[in-house]
């Protein structure tokens, strides 16, 4: 039986609290947060778990996992601690406010040996999942491009632009989907009130063989938009995160080629096949996630969403900053 | 009576001709197509017209228009001829295809005292017509961005990239409703096919006062999204061009502001209003616009899309693929 | 301070339980249940009650309230007692299982001076509040037809059919907006399983002046459809309860009606105007219907889903059922 | 080479001559209509053809086929003329004004060894073609139900119902799709203008082994809707004729249905499985209809909706008339 940790009862806090007590291998023993209206709150749901008022139980000896539920700009310290106390360690997302703590991070775990994974809950949704297996198993084919849209009328965080926001979410999937194949970024983006933050941006990412990602993130929009749509040389599909009904739809529609003997032109003829949207499991996401963390740590297998991967999608976080700040110039990733 | 020559009667030629033909104060005298078969429709269609077989009638003293619609490397000639011999020049659009054809044209125009009008017809739609309104009455307040998609699985243009086939309507668009004040364009795409042209592609125009525009122009993808949404500081609206019963909607949505005494940071809330679509009529575009270039050339008046707008429509078409050549620069449009 | 008791803590006890006892002028003084299980998780979410295990609370001194969750069969006998003990009474829809009870429930609670309040739950959400004023205000004009569809793939009740199941939404929406004229009812359906009950099922009502209902209730449809139609000489509505961002859309739209002199005919042709889509508040229904029960108590006013209405919406029920088994015969409702 | 003729050259009759003379085996000889305009119109369209001004073409011994496209009421008299002078015939729907007239014209062609098909376009169409193959094939199992919506803000027509000017289309189609074994219907209405016409109105039909069908026909819609859900025993299906994209969605839903041993309830519970949306043809409907009547009558073969099938059709509408003037009386089919 692993015992677990938790820091931050706050927004997501008590799903961690529930998935991670749900779990038959996992006891939650501990659980900590600043706020008393917070604790009182994480008794009542979890009478059994010791409930405390600072970090110091990430020195607990008694703790196998921590679980790191608190604002980015303390995460580094938190995991550092609970890495060098020899925990497995589960931290939000985004995984820290610079790619060099992220890095430092990804290296504290490799040389003890520990688990250390960032909770990029969407992975494990249905729809991510279903798309995952449709990509590897070549049902799209080769892909040319991959089109994000994650807009809304939405409530401004004081210290983050809409970049940081919004785009940790389409980032981690993008990188899950495609690959850590992302050479390079480019953003623009504008803010509108003043705070210095963008409120709407527009993000390219490339990567080799000419396939292009963009991202536009938009907290001003009336309507509420959450669509991926993905184009390949067999197929194309859409994601749709607001009908439930129809998450997915994938598309046997494609762009014939020929090159006719003589002619010096390329032809390219649409076609248009047969669409079909695959039942998508439901799930919770978060259930998911917490099973296959505790399997990696008794299996001793590093999760696809480890602290490299964390630290990806921090370098590409800082990477759209840089290129916001300068005028959209292109920032390699490597 | 006005005496009006077309030269181009192809794909949009015959919705021209029909427009001119019915117009009270236009008589159609002639029409010119290098193709046998369509100079056969011609004829058919408009049994009092001359039809001939060559360019000629630019010079075609009995003439006071020329309508040109053909292929757009021919404009500039086309147009040059017409207006030296001072007619009145209707364009198709591109105007042409450079910058510096574009000004000699217009500048040209002037000097002849003639009108030279681009035909831009989605200006004169219902849709684009209401939206003029409501910006230029300020019904949206001060404007923070203007995005457009306008994506399909279609017929590759053999000799331009997806740019050129669909981002002079919405350029031109974008210029007749937010003003010819845009500075400056970024743009990236890709190609997939052997062509060496873009198939995919993002494109962003530069405001003052932090207005960003964007355009997301695509022949490969599985879905039809013809949408533009734009929003300000008093309200917001979306336009589907493919919705023909709620074309526009305008949302009485926006971010509430309150900077509190003693705060250090700006305070921005969603505010939730009410969403009304009106009446958009449905009297065809083509037949608003043929009126309105009679009464120009009638009353001596410039119009809204005479050639110095055309020549701005192509220095952002030059100046994006300038963009698309140079990783992504921005490009100053003047 | 009104003290409350609450008999059925199952599917929908706990929303009452948590609104009860969130009114500042009640107190939700008890909770019975048969069900362990039930009562355990009734004990940790409201420690301040007494929990019990039978239903004799119907006659407990202490109780102002008595909140009557349970099946529909029980509803008539723990309705009668509460009555009798002095008790103000709110019960679940429908009212009773024949109309004879729910007639004989409202006469006890005139006679006793108690309000019977039947929890038509939809009657108090953002979007019949609207719908309510909208036709009361003379909005709509005169009503000519009032059309709902609520359809599903359902999971099947085992002991009443899609009518008794799906419609006293429908119906109590129904009644509440057009009024309590409903003059007739005719109803056609089929079963497809060996249960003997109807799974789909189309039922008219008939009001007067020719205003028509009509509802199509539906347990195995694949796509899930919840929307109403109405239209009246004025104007005319939307009503589609899966779309949040839009719940109501009312359209300036009509039919014109001309008698020329002269002519024998009437001429007749659509009007096309403006639509828009209020802001539809979203404070939680029971919310507001709990706060006006405890009014309705205080003030000693009938609300107007009382005992009357409750037993319209059997009658309708059960004139449904006969009309279902004599083959669509029109039953009248009074 | 057969020689055409067609009275009638008003709403459709364009379409129909452009389609018969556009046929290799088939020579449009001449073409009849009163109106001085529409004889014009027929001469500019076809200069090979003879125009003329009455309809004695009905009795012309050089015409093989006459094709009917004048109102209703004329058709019983020009169809029964132009099968006695030994023409094969092609009727615009619905065939006639009555049943009598429309079972002596099927008998008359049978006496008569010639072929007299009811032009119901849409069974032509790629997605009725899609669905019939779909049923044939056994797809959808044992069909439960098929429900139709067809409304409209309408143009009110003078002479005719709403169920007569829309349901002819609907009536046909499931007669095509479900087979000709309806066995009764009952139906209500309203009409609410001084014409005496119902506007709006509830159709049902019953077919053996509880299939229902209904139609919802409506002239006073504020939204356009033309949707028909059909469910069965292994699939189901939408078709929404407003979805270009997406005319039909097949989903492998269902209710699966078991009886434990022991147990005296049935289980149902919902079957949630993939959709897809099939690519259906978009050649144009009466190009192939107008094939499949050249070839019935060159292989001397039966048309599906020759004239016993127009005459199921009218049998339905003078029944749904009869119920509507009889409060919904179920009118027996045979």
């Amino acid at each position: 039986m692993l015992r677990a940790g938790l820091i931050g009862y706050g927004y997501w806090g008590p799903n961690l609290a529930r998935n991670f007590a749900a779990h038959p291998d996992c006891e939650l023993a501990c659980i900590a947060d600043m706020s008393e209206k917070r604790r009182a709150q994480a008794a009542a749901n979890h009478p059994q778990a010791r409930i405390v008022a600072d970090d110091s139980i990430v020195r607990d000896p008694n703790l196998d996992i921590l679980i790191i539920a608190t604002p980015v700009f303390t995460h580094f310290e938190l995991d550092k601690a609970a890495l060098e106390n020899g925990k497995h360690v589960w931290v939000e997302k985004p995984m820290t406010s610079t790619l060099a703590q992220a890095r430092e991070l990804a290296e504290l775990a490799a040389k003890k040996g520990r688990i250390l994974m960032v909770d990029h809950t969407f992975l494990f949704t249905g729809a991510v999942q279903k798309m995952k297996s449709l990509i590897d198993e070549g049902e799209l084919g080769d892909l040319y491009y991959y089109d994000s849209v994650r807009i809304n009328l939405g409530l401004f965080q004081h210290d983050v632009n809409v970049v940081w926001d919004l785009a940790p979410h389409d980032l981690s999937i993008m990188d899950y989907l495609l690959g850590p194949q992302a050479e390079a970024i480019s953003a623009h983006g504008r803010g509108h009130f003043d705070t210095g933050l963008e409120d709407v941006a527009y993000v390219s990412v490339f990567y080799p063989n000419n396939l292009i990602a963009h991202f536009h993130l938009n907290w001003l929009s009336p309507v509420k938009i959450r669509r991926t749509v993905a184009g390949g040389s067999k197929k194309m599909l859409v994601w749709d995160d607001l009908n439930r009904e129809e998450q997915i739809k994938i598309y046997n529609k494609g762009m014939e080629v020929a090159t006719k003997e003589g002619l010096y032109r390329v032809l390219a003829t649409p076609r248009h096949g047969d669409m079909y949207a695959p039942v998508v499991p439901a799930t919770e996401a978060l259930r998911l996630e917490t099973a296959y963390f505790i399997e990696c740590i008794q299996s001793g297998t590093q999760p696809h969403n480890n602290g490299e991967a964390g630290a990806r999608i921090v370098a590409m976080l800082e990477a759209t900053d840089r290129s916001l700040k300068e005028n959209g110039r292109v920032i390699p990733l490597r």
